[in-house]
């Protein structure tokens, strides 16, 4: 039997254990995945409100827009929800570069093996 | 300071506190994100040495290789790891619809403020 969540048109975010959906950011000109990344309720909110990505930061345990200090914001050209509504996919236009090492996407390196080599 | 996981060419993936990696699913032709999933080290290695996705089912608690009884499977066309190695971005040729529900894409409904539509 489906699940509601999957066939509902209305918006109900399984969030996880801790409160957070998992967020995955492709740039809409190159089609490529930028970053993976978390929200919880509030930005997920704010995301929709404002139409420019937010999101969690596990690590520092707060709400996190993004290029709030590089500048480097994505604009959010689509978004989408999965099947069991615990992830969002959006498509964005990144004002800049969306790692924080300065690559244009966090994936800047290609998995051969055990060894990684760099597309950029 | 920047971590060697950031910048180093070998693969370290960092597992989190249950074991497991992100993993988001684009589909070679299209550009569509059609899944994420979770990887355990199991998965991540089967998936490296098979060439097709193998992923940890959380529900199940089981190794679970896609597409094993649907015959969707994913043949993996390039595989990348994002900056802390703790997420990856697998670009595959999927077998038939990527969804258990049996959407192309698990992302087959758009986020239009507190309402979905399906975009098919």
């Amino acid at each position: 039997m489906a699940d509601d969540r999957e066939t509902a048109l209305t918006l109900d975010p399984k969030y996880d254990a801790t409160g957070l959906l998992t967020a995955v950011i492709t740039a809409r000109e190159s089609g490529d995945v930028l970053m993976v990344a978390h929200m919880n309720r509030e930005a997920l909110n704010l995301t929709i409100e404002t139409g420019v990505a937010h999101f969690w930061s596990r690590s520092r345990k707060s709400l996190w827009k993004k290029g709030e200090t590089s500048g480097n914001i994505l604009r959010i050209a689509d978004m989408r929800i999965d099947c069991d509504q615990d992830a969002v996919w959006l498509v964005a236009d990144p004002a800049g570069p969306a790692c924080h090492t300065g690559e244009t996407s966090c994936f800047y390196r290609r998995i051969e093996g055990e060894a990684l080599t760099r597309i950029t």
